[in-house]
C-alpha cells in the first residue's frame, strides 16, 4: 500500500491558541493517524522571519507550538515533526525553484497584491515598506512542499493559489530539466472545519487580538470566557443559538448530544453567566490532561528539542538528502570527478559530459513497485516487479549510500548488461552520498 | 596587523578565455599575494542557474574555471577558494537577507530593468521571461559578500549597484536585528584592468561569441589568432596601433618595451600576417606553462574536487558556521534549550527569552585585538589586548568550540564577574556549535 503524503505548515509566530487546535491541530493530527497517509508537520520559522522580526517572539512561538502539538497527541515516530531551519536543503531548493519561477506569476499572489492595493490606498508607491519576503514567500513554500513530494496539501481557500504556484514552479523543473523530478502537490481544502469566534465574536485570529490561548491555565481561560461578548438578554429570555459565539465554542468541543442540550437550554432562556460558566467546564475538562503534557513540556524544552532534531535528521537522510543529490546532479551541480575527462583541451574533440547516475522507485502500471538505475539514456539496473514499495525503497536505500552487494542483488533485478558500468555507476552513487553527508 | 578581505566570485557558465585571464584572473592571482590580503575566490555555481540551464555545461564550466584558476598561480592554501555550492550557509543567508531587502530596490536593479526594456521593446510583458532569478540575484550576491564580511569587491562599474545593493541590505538587517552582524562591503573599482578585443574586434565577451579560449592548443590557438579581423592594408603600408586589436591583445601581455617595439613596426609597415605570428608567439610562450598544468589538472578532477572540498570544509568551520549561528540567534533561530522556562505559561507571568552568548573578536582604537564574549546586555568575558589577531583569534575559536579551559582563559581576561553565568554561555555556545556540526 502506497501511503498519501500530506504536508502542513505551522508559522512559528504566535501562541497557540483554541481557533488553530480546533481548525489545524485537532484535524491535523486526527488525520495523521490514518494507515494509508504518511504526515509531515513542520515549525515554518523561515517563514516566521517575513511577518516576525522579533527573534524572543520566533524563538518563544517555536517552543509553545512544538509542545502544543506534542500535548495534543501528535506521535513524533508516526509522523514527520520538524522544524524547517533544521532542513538546509530548503533553502537550498529555494534557490533552485527561485531560477526556473517566472517572475509575472508572482507578481499576482493575493498576499503580495494585498500590499500593493494597501500601499495604492494611502498614495504610496506599490512596493513601499514591501520585503522580497513577502514576494518570494510562494517560492519558499514550494520548497517545502516538493522537496518531499507532498501530495496533499490540507489548506484555507485562501492558500490555493499557493498550491498551484507550487505545481507551476515543479513543472517548470520538470521540464527545464528533462525528468519528473517532483511530484506535483494538490490543494486539499476541507470546508467542514470549524472557524470559531473570538473574544469579541469575529473569526478567532491572532491579528484582532481576541484569542483565548489555548493552554491558558484555568482560573485565566474562565475569565476570558466570562469576557466573551454577549448582548443583553436577561436570564430567562430565549437566546438563539444560531450565530451565537458561546454555542459555536461550545459545538466545536461538544459531542452532538451536549450541543443539543446546549441549544435547548439557551432558545429555553439559560443565563449568559451560567453559559459561560458550561463552557468553561466543557473547555477545561477536555484542555486539562493535554495542558498538564503542555506544562511539562514547556518545562523540558530539552525534551522537544531532541524530538525535533531526531525527526529532521532521520528526515534528511531518508528523503531531503537524496532528492538534493538527484536535483544537484539534474541542474549540473556535480563532483567534478563526475566529469569526463576529455582527451584534449580543444573544444571541438572534447566528450560530451557524462551525467551522475539515478536511482528511482517508480509503480509500473501492473501494479508492482519497481526501481531502476540509470545514468543518461543508459539503464544500468532494472529490477523486478515487487509487491510491497519498501522492499524496493529498501534496495534504493542500499545503492544510494553505496551499502549494496551486488551479487544480492542479482536476485531481484534483470540479467546485467555492463557488470563495470554498474560497478562505476554505483561507485559514483557511493561517493556522491558521502559527499552529501559531509555536508 | 588586520588582513583585508577581498572577495570575487566567478560565474561558472562558460570556458575561460583570454579575456577573462587578462582582466580577471591575473590581476586577481597578483592581488591575492598581497600579506594583508586575505582572499575569496569562488565558483559562482548558484549564481550560473540563473542563465545557464544546461547541466553539462555548468558541470564542465566548473572544471574548467577552476582548473584554469589553478594552472594560473592560484594558491589554494593561501586564498580561499571554494564552489558556492559547497557551502550551504549561503543559501540560508539569502532567505535571511530576502526577509530584509525591500523589493522597491530590487526592482531597480539595472540587469532586471535591462531585461524589462528588451520586453518593452517587444511589445511583450515587462516580466516576461523573467525569472525569479534574475530579479533575486542581487540578493544572493549579498548573501556570498556578507556571509564572509568581504571589506572589497573588485567589480566593473556595471556592478557597482549590486555591492550598493549589499550595503543596503546588510544595514537593513544590522539596524532590524540591533547589532553589528555585518561588514558592509566597498565596490574596488579598478579602470586600469585591460579589456581585451575579441576576434571580431568587439569587447571579447562570451556573449559575442568572438572568444579565445584561454587554454585552447597551440595549433587552435594560431588558427584563431589568424583569424582575428584586420583592414586591408599591404605590408609596408603604415598602420595606427592605436585601437587595433592586434596590438591590443599584444599589449595585454606584453612588457613595455615589447609594446613599443611591436607598435613601431606596425607603424613601420609591419604586415598583418607577420603580426599574427608575433602576437601568437608572444602568448603561446606564456600560456604554455600554465596549459600544460591545465591539461594535467583536467585529466585529474578528484584533485580539484579534493582541494575545494577542503577549502569549503575550513571556510565553514572557521566562518560561514559561526557567522549563522550568530545569526540565527540573532533573529530567533535559535536552540529551544535557550528559552527560558516560564514558571506558568501565563502570558503575563513569563520571563524575557534569554539570548544566546556570542564571541566576538574586534580592534581597539589603541590598535590592539581583543574579544569579548556577551549575552544580551551583559558581558561575560572580556580579554586584554593581543599584538597579534591571529593569537586572539584561537581563543575565540576554542571559546566558540567549547573547547576553552577557563583556568587558562583567566590569563588573558579581565576579571569575571560571575563565573556561572560564563560556564552557562560557555555550554550554550559548545551546544550550538555541537548542532551546527551536526548539520
Amino acid at each position: 500500500m502506497t501511503r498519501t503524503r500530506i504536508l502542513t505548515g505551522i508559522t512559528t509566530s504566535g501562541t497557540p491558541h483554541l481557533g488553530n487546535y480546533a481548525g489545524a491541530i485537532r484535524p491535523a493530527i486526527e488525520s495523521g493517524k490514518a494507515a494509508d497517509v504518511e504526515s509531515f508537520y513542520f515549525l515554518a520559522d523561515y517563514h516566521a522571519l517575513i511577518k516576525a522580526q522579533d527573534p524572543a517572539l520566533v524563538q518563544r512561538s517555536t517552543l509553545e507550538i512544538a509542545a502544543a502539538w506534542l500535548a495534543c497527541g501528535l506521535d513524533p515516530r508516526r509522523t514527520w515533526f520538524y522544524r524547517q531551519s533544521d532542513i538546509p536543503e530548503i533553502p537550498e531548493l529555494t534557490w533552485f525553484l527561485t531560477c526556473v519561477a517566472g517572475k509575472g506569476l508572482l507578481n499576482r499572489a493575493h498576499a503580495y497584491k494585498a500590499a500593493n492595493d494597501r500601499n495604492a490606498e494611502e498614495g504610496l508607491d506599490a512596493d513601499a515598506g514591501v520585503t522580497a519576503g513577502l514576494f518570494m514567500y510562494p517560492v519558499l513554500m514550494a520548497a517545502d512542499i516538493l522537496i518531499f513530494d507532498a501530495q496533499r496539501v490540507p489548506v484555507g481557500r485562501d492558500q490555493i493559489q499557493h498550491i498551484e504556484m507550487a505545481r507551476d514552479f515543479g513543472q517548470r523543473f520538470n521540464h527545464t530539466y528533462g525528468g519528473e523530478y517532483f511530484v506535483l502537490p494538490e490543494a486539499q481544502i476541507d470546508d467542514s472545519v470549524a472557524t470559531l469566534p473570538g473574544l469579541d465574536g469575529r473569526k478567532m485570529s491572532k491579528s484582532y487580538r481576541n484569542t483565548i490561548p489555548l493552554f491558558a491555565p484555568s482560573a485565566e481561560l474562565r475569565k476570558l470566557i466570562a469576557g466573551i461578548v454577549t448582548d443583553t438578554r436577561m436570564p430567562g429570555e430565549p437566546k438563539d443559538p444560531e450565530g451565537n459565539a458561546l454555542f459555536e465554542l461550545y459545538s466545536a468541543f461538544a459531542t452532538a448530544e451536549q450541543s443539543a442540550a446546549f441549544a435547548h437550554a439557551l432558545r429555553g432562556g439559560l443565563g449568559w453567566g451560567d453559559a459561560k460558566t458550561q463552557l468553561f467546564e466543557l473547555l477545561d475538562q477536555q484542555i486539562a490532561p493535554m495542558r498538564e503534557r503542555y506544562d511539562a513540556l514547556i518545562a523540558d524544552p530539552a525534551q522537544i528539542e531532541a524530538i525535533l532534531l531526531d525527526n529532521a535528521q532521520r528526515l534528511r537522510e531518508t528523503y531531503a538528502i537524496p532528492k538534493l543529490r538527484e536535483l544537484r546532479s539534474a541542474i549540473g551541480i556535480r563532483p567534478l570527478t563526475a566529469v569526463a575527462a576529455p582527451a584534449t583541451s580543444t573544444k571541438a574533440e572534447r566528450e560530451p559530459a557524462e551525467v551522475a547516475p539515478i536511482v528511482k522507485q517508480y509503480r509500473e502500471s501492473d501494479g508492482s513497485f519497481r526501481f531502476k538505475l540509470t545514468q543518461g539514456d543508459t539503464v544500468l539496473l532494472q529490477s523486478v516487479g515487487f509487491a510491497n514499495p519498501k522492499e524496493a525503497g529498501a534496495w534504493v536505500a542500499q545503492i544510494r549510500t553505496g551499502a549494496v552487494d551486488v551479487a544480492e542483488l542479482q536476485a531481484v533485478v534483470e540479467p546485467i548488461a555492463d557488470e563495470s558500468a554498474l560497478q562505476a555507476g554505483l561507485s559514483a552513487l557511493a561517493a556522491a552520498w558521502a559527499l552529501a553527508q559531509a555536508h
